[in-house]
């Protein structure tokens, strides 16, 4: 095995998040889930922009905002997804590049548009997202490196991009690649819609060994093990995943390794203003303390440190020096 | 005269800004103007983009700006400005009709595509702006809606867009429109290097008796005047335009009405984040006072705290509920 080119390599959804206050009343007249993630076609997106209020344009993406975090912890990383040949497809490209990740999957030609996601902020800094996913949903098996995926420490799986059919495909070629080249896979769950759909898929990846680190929320935990209770949830996953890693919100964080159970604390801050990009933040924390070879304590409380980050702003994109950030907090 | 259908019609270069933090270093190495404004073309464009950091998008445009303080306020305004039809002319069109402001023009097809800034903010918050005008420069005379121009009570426009020919004669046919209405035109310089290129142009304007409501910084005011010394420079303008506000940062603003002159202290605020847009919100806040014939010191009073609500976040959007905010500070 050659030493590893890059820390992490992930395969995600290309997207750009169009971010705006929102009301709970508003949320509710459009018939939005409150905190929870809906896939909207064309008109859709279309009609809901047209209710939304002024917004900002800001990259998003699950797998690429924890690599984004990655990037400005001083990690190395290179992103697989695809956009459109478009405005906005030009400035996902942008801001991924921007931060020191190789990014060359080729822009895609003609329709559908780059993927935006329509996220209405209520007062309480919840988010709730309405995804097109556009271009992303095609990204096929071809534009996987193989040499990049051998070459990463961690092929890191955004459950997301589980639901379109190409896209499949690609992440089980990685996660295939990956083990042959002895690399440790790691998946976040993303969303209870995504288990409802394709959770014996994931179960079964678990099943056959092929995750090495599982990142799930208290909400995904429980739809893939069926357990409402916490701690019964944990057990039922913690001896199948070698790294189980399960945040909840205020309540922190608990990470089991080796049968092995370590917990953190939230990071308090005065505001929640976005809670977009809180786990994918979290994993990314996390992730850059397991490539050094850290004590799962320590890789916990990255991952609380930088989701506090993202949770004081709008976007799931840092506006910290995360790399100041964490030695400063961690010396 | 009928009664006014809209408090503010305004023309203005339609852009999407694209900000983001960066280094004195950085801004020197490419060699910007710290604080100004620059024009490029689609190849300088390309080039500083891919200098730039990690960016967001919001929509701009210094016309625009001030009509979306100025809706935000509660006044009924219009817009006119030209975006091509692609993603980020969708995103100008939507953010400032969501704040409830009439626009109406249509979008171009084809190539330049919608007009961008490329907005370097330094860590003391100075904002330093690289503008590829792109469609902007393209708006024709017949975009103009001669009714809804002699409807409104003023008719703002910025000198930006004197630049380029089109829109410039466009400017000129619409003073014609509103003085033939009786209306009140408003104007502001912009920019020094407008004024280097123009200010022939600007001078005429003002000693032909068509700009009612001049708004200047202390550069700009140096720059129309040829008077290096504030004060002399207010002394020689202030004969000419009925309404004179020059405004001069961390020193508050200056306001000459009928040769009897006001003061106002800049507002204090805990960090200025981005200086992007102070000079818009000025107008806003002012012209909010003017159209609902308030005191000079009353209106210069909501231009600073318009002005210092901008400079404490990223963007020329404000982000607070700017109608709650005055009714906060001025009862």
């Amino acid at each position: 095995m050659t030493a590893p080119r890059y820390d992490v390599i992930a395969i995600g959804n290309a997207i750009v998040d169009v971010m705006a206050p929102a009301s709970d009343e508003l949320v509710d007249e459009l018939g939005m889930t409150k905190g929870g993630m809906t896939l909207v076609d064309a008109d859709g997106a279309k009609e809901l922009y047209s209710a939304m209020g002024p917004a900002k344009e800001i990259s998003g993406g699950s797998a690429a905002n924890t690599l984004a975090g990655l990037s400005a912890m001083g990690a190395q990383c290179a992103f697989v997804g695809q956009v459109a040949d478009d405005q906005l497809g030009n400035v996902f490209a942008h801001d991924i590049r921007a931060v020191g990740i190789d990014f060359d999957t080729a822009p895609r030609e003609g329709e559908p548009p780059t993927a935006r996601c329509l996220i209405f902020v209520t007062p309480d800094g919840q988010r709730t997202m309405n995804t097109f996913l556009g271009a992303s949903q095609f990204l096929p098996p071809e534009a996987l490196d193989q040499e990049a995926i051998g070459g990463a420490r961690i092929l890191y799986l955004e459950g997301y991009l589980w639901d379109p059919e190409e896209p499949r495909a690609a992440m089980r070629a990685a996660i295939e690649t990956a083990k042959a080249a002895g690399r440790k896979v790691a998946f976040t769950l993303s969303d209870a819609f995504v288990i409802d759909r394709h959770g014996d898929d994931f179960r079964a990846l678990i099943a056959d060994g092929l995750i090495d680190i599982l990142f799930a929320n208290k909400v995904e935990l429980a739809a893939i093990t069926g357990e409402d209770d916490f701690d019964a949830g944990i057990d039922a996953l913690k001896d199948q995943v070698p790294v189980l890693v399960v945040t909840r919100s205020e309540d922190g964080a608990v990470c089991v390794t080796d049968g092995e159970r370590s917990e953190v604390a939230a990071e308090p801050i005065d505001k929640v203003v976005d809670t977009t990009g809180a786990g994918d933040l979290f994993a990314a924390g996390f992730l850059f303390g397991y490539v050094r070879g850290e004590e799962p304590a320590r890789c916990l409380r990255r991952g609380a440190i930088a989701a506090a980050e993202i949770i004081s702003h709008y976007g799931a994109r840092s506006e910290a020096d995360l790399a100041k950030l964490m030695a400063d907090k961690l010396g």
